[in-house]
């Protein structure tokens, strides 16, 4: 059973995991940070003690590597074969930590942001080991702070992260646009707040294959082209113009 | 002051408008649409009588129309000019009324279903008069369903529903793409819902430029480029593609 926890890392991940953790009755032990303030900040407020040289890195009951994907290799060469590790990336392998006896991931699905104080007990969390009985200890350990683990190998975890992108990246840059083009005419972005809130919701019960509403899914194409006019920005057109494509093949492909 | 209502058409509007109406002790006298079955059915929930027959309008307060963008004009023309009228839609200009003596707009920036309860207090409605006079008139009778009133004129509304297709239309699209994804890979949809609703919850507060997150936002262009080749549909590919591009462009102007 994990009882002390090692973290790498002092960002968004790093904060809210060991906040988590701590809460749970998981000691941290030790904060390795390359970044001297986030790391002392980290190690404090989690009681642990704080270093940025990696040959002073202690032998605790689990490793976790909460950096930039890019630094997720570089960092697991430096931690010696005979310590437990797992890594929190979505689009990152299980297999760059095999040098190790046990590995894993540990992969919360949520923007995290250190300055948000965020609950986990609704957060999913992906898990993958390097065996069954290691995959068994990694859910122990989650189930402390949420109820929603789920399974994934490296390949379902990164297409999972890709849908991600997709569902949220992607719709948060579609707020941003409508709110550029209601600022150019002084219109409130308040006015679009229950629209998008509601449009979130209704996923919960039913498939957004059945909520699509709108010009193109009604194939109204004097509003499209109404809009396409009334866009000025040619990147936005074109985005505009793709998009509801899209949606019209999507339905007649459903017929 | 309105106190009873004609309602023309019988579907998603047409209802949850005349329920809201009714809730809020206003008479709803009649019901007219072409729709037999839907229209006697409305007609009956509210307590009013029916018609398809344009001739046989009932004079009371306030003409409400309720149809299709499309057919908007053709079923104005059949209003007697010295009544006053109203059409619910975010595309139509006012001045497809201007023959009557009152006229105006009265459109709720919200998704209707007639089969999903609702309640208006959070719906932004936005209000058009032909006259400030007439604007009053129409602001005192949606305050008894909604306190979220907005007075817009035509342009600005038809900027406002271009700004809701895409921060709405688009959204869910981006939740249908993201799903069909996941199933391709027998992966549960519910596992992205928690931060389908975290993105759209922190715009509340915080502006989507804030909340912006992910690979492109980072310019992490290994990542992009992998999720590129992960994306087997020609047409996803070209909106990843495009809406990355357009994320990172957007971070650079702000530079």
């Amino acid at each position: 059973m994990i009882k002390n926890i090692t973290i790498i890392g002092s960002g968004n991940v790093a904060t809210q995991l060991s906040n988590a953790f701590k809460k749970n009755e998981l000691k941290i032990v030790q904060i390795i940070s390359r970044n001297k303030i986030s790391g002392k900040e980290l190690a404090k407020k989690t009681n642990s003690c704080y270093t940025d040289d990696f040959s002073r890195i202690k032998k605790t009951d689990l490793i976790i590597i909460c950096v930039s994907d890019d630094n997720i290799q570089e960092i697991s060469n430096k931690i010696p074969s005979n310590m437990s590790v797992v890594h929190t990336s979505g689009s990152t392998s299980l297999n760059v930590l095999k040098k190790n006896k046990n590995y894993g991931v540990v992969y919360p699905l949520q923007s995290l942001n250190k300055n948000q104080p965020i609950s986990f007990q609704n957060i999913p969390i992906c898990i993958e080991g390097n065996n069954k009985n290691y995959a068994r200890i990694l859910l122990d350990l989650c189930q402390k702070i949420t109820n929603k683990i789920y399974f994934l190998d490296s390949k379902k975890r990164k297409h999972l992260h890709l849908s991600a992108v997709i569902a949220s990246n992607f719709s948060n840059f579609c707020y941003l646009m409508a709110k550029k083009e209601l600022d150019k005419y002084h219109i409130n972005f308040d006015l679009l707040k229950p629209l998008i809130l509601q449009t979130a919701n209704q996923i919960l019960n039913t498939p957004p294959l059945i909520c699509q509403t709108g010009p193109a899914k009604r194939k109204d194409k004097k509003v499209i082209k109404e809009h396409l006019t009334m866009l000025k920005d040619e990147n936005y057109k074109k985005i505009y113009k793709l998009l509801s494509q899209s949606i019209i093949k999507e339905y007649d492909k459903q017929l």
